[in-house]
């Protein structure tokens, strides 16, 4: 169901370090395209189009980024649709367990009812500038880690310049090609983003995390949030046009999002490392989470819709991980990764003779038996790669904010060139607005957290360890845990605004056991960052550019880069599957769904929809699928045809899809998509949103 | 801490069907030899001792096996030392919150005091007769489950034959060489067995599971039963000679019991099988099973109670897997591995010419994509291969003694050789035993279990598989576990006593809703594993046996047959180990334990052993460990001198023993043991044990 990014640390860790296709033979299909270098006669000549710039220009300004999802505008005041499960945590940020609108839905009948999502804030792309050459100055003559500060530096240098201090602004370098390209992208910011529609949970998740990554599905899993400038809707001339006819099979589409990351050029040594090490780690201690989870919001009527959220979050993060695990153990696919890594591997050497020839395959197997031997302590301390599902502290709400603070205050001691990157001078608004934002927290929920987190680092790394032995003294997990969740002031974000405006002094002086706590492990956990960096990450990112710019020379510049979460198209056609464990055509219709309905969750209609069925056409087209290349990220990206109408929103991709990290394969690449149709019988038919429809044009 | 067998069904699966050891060079000390085939010349060769053939047999009669632990008889009277951990479970049995033995240990003054444990039975072997050529007789010509069916149909006739109805004895056809060798091994019965000797659990559990299969160690996991005939303490004349003296580095020792499986012969294809679907599947799940336990022993003081051997229970396993998977993953063993087999195909090339030549390899390799795709409906309905941590219904003993039931019934009305094989009539006395014992039974461990079986099942099979449908219907896990949970009487050992008589019709009759689901499944869970047999365990036997022949003419008649769960004799000596991440000398004593200590679970030194401080020796050893060849079924082994002097019981091994399963490595391979000094100082100094210390001749 969710295709979103959970991690925002990926740009900046070794493992997101790969940075291009996978070399060999592509489909005619494959590739996530920056919008300034996208294959326009190829996939003209591919899907028998006619799309030219001015497209690809309009089809950029009208989607939009929203958190870790994708989006597109659908109006001229400033509507966009995107999923439902990307709203969710607004919708969780919104209600009370007295006013629960996952369960009733939010349907505001006039803008003035729409409500602001606390922290929520979107942005559209409106430039793209090559930095380069300004970018591989700064790191000029550098190894390790001063290397990497030294870009860091740089790039917050670039971005301060070129933003200031702008609110409605945001400017970011991108690193294309494993830093064979450093582009600065230009954003158009809005901070104030409201709700304007989302139906029934259980209408977007029907079938839940069972019929989740598969196909064939029905779920509405479509909201609308509205962009505001100066309390007002944002004007937006440039937009989709919503189109909710039927869909054909076969028909020629565009997806348009900011798809989170690929890892396409891992070497074999390297998705062993994943293989072996980091995916089953993280999917074990995802899995006894989930466990504890699913037992404590069976505990009561407030456990189950405090735990709904995370629970849905873990087990979507899990299960994708299985798809990734299916894809490396999968001998059909390695063997054809394999034989194009040789492929590669083969031109390269051809291209390179000579004692001195350097070899960078050799290179990242070196590495590997330190990345294997730190991945544990460093994903459990730091958050990993964002390949696997580890986040620290279990994803504490209140461990997040008293870590932000902590080193926040740390951090902005120093110049701006000389802090951890992503408390660099250009991105502390963006700090800022998530640490200030209003949101409800839930000490229950946050101890099982913090005390799962405690109890796996501690088995993971050893009880003998320094990690293990700085993190918890002579305490267990479950004192530690309950004293400092007990304990903390942090969720009130006056005490939060009070302790980061207040900066070291105001945090060395607090008394709050949670911000005392993060001072005491910032050694040993700043210490872990570090060799991480110097040992795995540096020497990664040095032999995956060599890797980048040979694969420039060997297959010349019909190649695209990795995903790294900024704006992307890809492309294909609306088609169902046919391989062994993935046989479907492309359409699913409410028949099918109230086919489908047992009554027992997770197969139980949402009421108000099932209220609503002698109202529908049972006929209308609920969710498809299209072969366009996606990965976790683009969720909600904009479906649009040659002629920008917007057919529909991706939300999902199937478990065979999950391979997609790893290399395009065009036999069971599938996202899944929700029609505008569907949304249109919804919007009409079940909630009354008779406002929208008129604001999208349906007749 | 617990290297006991979790799953007696290994014998019967195809996992269990490789036979033999590493091909290749062995180490010296490799081995868990039979007793009327150990090598006692090169034993005596590697070790400097000089043990003959009357040493065999003391050390075999002095040797009991006790569920699926090892344990040795250590005075005339019957009493027999094994760990804590192979009696806590009828600890659990004999205890209630009110008076809870694991808490203050069961320390009986008088023999009267001893208390038998429920469905406790224990045997020693007393003969064993070759009957090869009966059971190759009876397979001749036959193939596919018709092959397996027969043979296990032989194995009940002689089975029943030797042993007839006679409650002391127990007759066991053994299965040696993957088929090349049949044993009938003839046992001493003794079904009452009385607990005599438990300390509280936390001395034995010192550390818990952080500490679990590591060392150094600090845990006096030892405990004492004793045998009962007729009412009174058993004669045992022959037994082993307490030697609680300081242990010395490099001593040479023997270690006596009945390790559980090993597959040491699997091909490469079958351990990635075991490494990509067998080991990750069962690990995941068994982790989230650990996560809702966990979390459920946090609600309450009774869930604590109730959970803590379940969660003990799954964290070993788990454990184990973790060290299972780390082998399979390590590349210097994988490489060992592939040179041991390519060394044997080479030779099995040479000896096998000609285009009609078998080839074992090929036809394993051609069986693992069925295996793979059965595996997670074969281990989730029929439990598994014995391999990894998958039970069915989650271990719910509800559960279990429906099926009991159910299947029992059905197969009591066919003829002895007809039935699954664990129903034949040879086997009905223990079936019976283990039926009728009076537990506790705890409803809502129970319902966590069924409820947790119910849910992965549906998930790992998916919604729409014929089985989750059987299994579920229109109810959700947590519907269908409450609703058989709730309503069913089984608990009562008079109604299950009642129905087991009453058979089929009693069964039919009964409207007890867990009998009645037991009914309902048995098309779908009996048709997995005829399928399993059919197309994984049939061919896998047939090329192992092949592969069995093959390594006798390869390798000569040096070789010793895979661990069974039967009586084997492997050897040693006292040593620590150095290698990376596995350094330590071989002794650990009670002043590292006080040292050891923070006070906090599992760190906590019990409080009647903290109590005796001071009376304690500080120096006195309290673990050690030794090189010799182990497994998971080895807990509570003896491990004794040529002397035939008993020094401790084996307990526990490393992580890194796990791959001993896959092929024994002396660099790394350590078992750990409790000494005879510390169970000594435990008996004498915190328990006031007088009468066993007098009884063991302690001076």
């Amino acid at each position: 169901m969710r295709n979103l990014v959970l991690s925002a640390s990926v740009a900046v860790l070794g493992f997101a370090a790969a940075s291009s296709a996978l070399p060999g033979k592509a489909w005619a299909e494959e590739g996530m395209w920056t919008f300034d270098n996208f294959p326009i006669a190829r996939a003209n000549a591919t899907l028998g189009t006619a799309i030219d710039q001015p497209f690809l220009d309009r089809v950029r300004l009208s989607s939009v980024k929203f958190g870790g999802c994708s989006a597109g505008l659908v109006s001229d005041a400033g509507l966009v649709m995107t999923n439902n499960h990307c709203v969710a945590t607004c919708v969780a940020n919104l209600s009370t367990e007295a006013v629960n609108y996952a369960e009733t839905g939010f349907t505001p009948k006039t803008r003035e009812e729409e409500i602001k999502c606390p922290g929520g804030s979107a942005e559209i792309l409106t430039e793209i500038t090559d930095v380069t050459e300004r970018m591989h100055k700064a790191g000029e003559g550098l190894t390790g880690s001063a290397f990497t500060r030294a870009r860091d530096a740089e790039a917050g240098r670039i971005e301060s310049e070129a933003c200031g201090d702008a609110a409605d602004k945001r400017c970011q370098v991108v690193t294309l090609y494993r830093g064979g390209q450093f582009k600065l992208y230009t954003y158009k910011k809005y901070t104030d983003v409201r709700l304007a529609f989302a139906p029934e949970d259980r209408a977007a998740t029907f079938g839940g995390d069972l019929d989740n990554f598969s196909f064939p599905r029905f779920a509405i899993d479509a909201a609308f949030i509205r962009l505001y400038e100066n309390d007002a809707p944002a004007q937006t001339p440039t937009h989709f046009a919503w189109n909710a006819s039927t869909p054909v099979e076969g028909t020629p589409v565009f997806v348009t999002g900011s798809p989170g990351a690929t890892q396409r050029l891992l070497t074999q040594d390297q998705l062993a490392s994943v293989r072996d090490v980091v995916l089953p780690m993280d999917q074990l201690i995802a899995s006894e989470l989930r466990g504890r989870l699913i037992r404590f919001s069976e505990e009561s009527e407030q456990n189950a819709f405090i735990a709904m959220d995370p629970i849905v979050g873990v087990e979507n993060t899990y299960k994708r991980g299985l798809g990734r695990m299916r894809a490396l153990t999968d001998t059909d696919f390695l063997t054809a990764r394999a034989a194009a890594e040789a492929d590669f591997r083969q031109r390269y050497a051809a291209a390179n003779t000579g004692a001195s020839a350097s070899d960078p395959w050799s290179d990242l197997q070196q590495v590997q038996p330190t990345l294997r031997e730190l991945y544990p302590a460093y994903a459990l301390l730091e958050g990993g790669t964002g390949i696997g599902t580890t986040s620290v502290a279990g994803g504490s709400q209140l461990f997040s904010w008293a870590r932000t603070l902590v080193r926040g205050a740390q951090e902005r001691a120093k110049p701006s060139a000389e802090r951890l990157a992503e408390y660099g001078d250009a991105r502390l608004a963006a700090v800022q607005s998530g640490l200030f934002a209003e949101r409800p927290v839930y000490p229950g929920l946050e101890q099982v957290r913090v005390e799962w987190w405690l109890s796996k680092t501690r088995e993971w790394l050893t009880v003998d360890s320094p990690y293990a032995r700085a993190l918890l003294g002579s305490e267990s997990p479950e004192q530690k845990s309950a004293r400092l969740i007990e304990g903390t002031r942090l969720a009130d974000p006056a005490v939060r605004r009070a302790l980061w405006e207040g900066g070291l002094a105001a945090i060395a002086a607090s008394d709050d056991p949670l911000i005392q706590y993060l001072l005491t492990i910032q050694e040993p956990t700043r210490a872990i960052r570090t060799e991480w960096e110097e040992r795995v990450q540096a020497p990664t990112d040095r032999a995956s550019e060599q890797l980048a710019t040979a694969r420039f020379a060997a297959y010349g510049d019909t190649v695209y880069p990795d995903a790294t979460g900024t704006l992307r198209l890809s492309y294909g056609t609306i088609e169902g599957s046919d391989v062994p464990g993935q046989r479907w055509g492309p359409f699913t219709t409410f028949a099918g769904l109230w086919d489908r309905a047992t009554g027992a969750a997770p197969f139980d209609v949402a009421p108000k929809l099932l209220a609503a069925k002698d109202r529908i056409d049972a006929d209308t087209v609920l969710n498809m699928t299209v072969s366009s290349d996606t990965i976790g990220g683009s969720s909600g990206s904009p479906v649009v045809t040659a002629a920008g109408e917007i057919l529909g929103a991706n939300f999902d991709s199937t478990v065979l899809s999950q391979r997609n990290a790893y290399g395009y394969d065009r036999k069971v690449n599938r996202s899944v998509i929700v029609t505008t149709g569907a949304v249109t019988t919804a919007l009409r038919d079940v909630y009354g949103m008779d406002g929208l429809v008129a604001e999208l044009g349906v007749r």
